[in-house]
């Protein structure tokens, strides 16, 4: 039977990396949501940086440049990770390639980017995610971003909504007490998520920044199909991907 | 007012050390429990070292020696951390000095040691514990020893607890993720929790290893009233402590 586990953060990454080939990188709020809505909605490719240098660096190269520090846009560049960006700016990034760093999400992609196969979950592309993992019949490792390395509660429900479908699926089960934690996070809360992340620090960090809107957006599962993988150091939809591996070959330009 | 946050393994202590300088640490199955068992029980001190090494060399110089790997009592050893052990030997073992090493717990002690205050936490002693740093009105870091730098459900649900009490008191506040999601889980778990750790990892471990028994006398809450604190390297009942500082000078001389 294969494993599904889930790792808390990037932190914790080299604790739980062995045996895994596949690893899913969620960041709900709102890397990962972002990429999945931008994907969906035209653009055509999304490079995924560590850092503002590297990001300014590929937007002087022709990229449309998206940068984001704790949670508002950075200084020099005019798109950040809002979802609802992407769709409202969507003829204008058509067929573009994107160039994005975030606070924790990019991070998250960097580290995991050693495996052979790096896909993108949020709650937004939960079920079309799922069916694809069951279809590739491996152990799944689902990273959580966090937030600054440390624990935080909408990327561990989500990583507990994706095992937790796994799991049901009776092909895979889980042996951490990590696993455990987030599918029972996940059945606690899914049925009033936006309630249940009333407290949580990363919801009153956005709702300082009224960014409301894209928090209700990133709690709504199934409102994409777009599966993002990694493929020679760009994020694309899963069908641009076939035939590309993924050996970040475009790093070292950078 | 104050804040009590949970640390879910000594990996990630260095993400959450600052503005504390009381620390609470836990590891519920089995090494605190253990440590609160044999100082109620008339152990007089116990010397935490994070090595089998160090506890022979102490062993050698006198001390009852105790050594726990994976479970299991290490050879050349016959203690190791189950709090039943020192019930059963208390006559043999009153007013003795212990020096113990554990797969977690002490290394998680080890870490701790450079604060002000620290002080050991278990369900066991959970009111009595909680009634204590009340009265301290200082902030709280609740370490959770985890499973080898993993987290652990058995720890959360404990460090829940006490943050859970602090909470309900008007008195502190919890700004983390994790401390949210400790209480949550503890609050689901607190009326059975020997089922709701049934599919835990370390239940899995010590049910091989023929534990039962100790893991429902380490999940028994409010069977002692013992406050294990940390005093010049030596941790002792928190009345035998007053007026030595936590210095660890003995560290040297090991």
């Amino acid at each position: 039977m294969n494993h599904v586990e889930v790792c808390f953060s990037p932190a914790d990454y080299p604790l739980y990396r062995e045996n895994f080939e596949l690893v899913v990188v969620i960041d709900v709020l709102r890397a990962t949501s972002a990429i999945c809505t931008a994907l969906e909605n035209g653009v055509q490719r999304i490079k995924p940086v560590a850092s503002v240098t590297e990001a300014e660096q590929w937007k002087a190269q022709g990229h449309i440049g998206a940068a984001e520090r704790n949670g508002e846009i950075v200084a020099g560049f005019d798109l950040g990770n809002s979802p609802i960006a992407y769709i409202e700016r969507k003829e204008e990034l058509a067929g573009k390639s994107v160039v994005l760093t975030t606070t924790n999400g990019t991070k998250a992609i960097d580290i995991a980017s050693e495996k052979e196969t790096v896909v993108i979950g949020a709650l937004n592309n939960l079920n079309a995610l799922c069916q694809w993992l069951l279809e590739q019949n491996q152990n799944v490792l689902i990273l959580a971003s966090g937030w600054k390395d440390k624990f935080n509660l909408e990327d561990t429900i989500c990583a507990g909504a994706i095992a937790d479908q796994l799991i049901d699926s009776g092909r895979y089960k889980a042996d951490e007490d990590s696993t455990i934690a987030a599918k029972f996070i996940y059945r606690s809360a899914r049925d009033n998520m936006f309630a249940f992340l009333r407290a949580s620090s990363h919801r009153r960090r956005l709702r300082r920044l009224n960014l409301n809107e894209d928090v209700k957006y990133c709690l709504t599962p199934n409102n994409l199909t777009t599966i993002p993988i990694l493929k020679d150091g760009y994020l694309v939809r899963l069908e641009d991907g076939i035939g590309i591996s993924n050996k970040a070959e475009t790093k070292a330009e950078a």
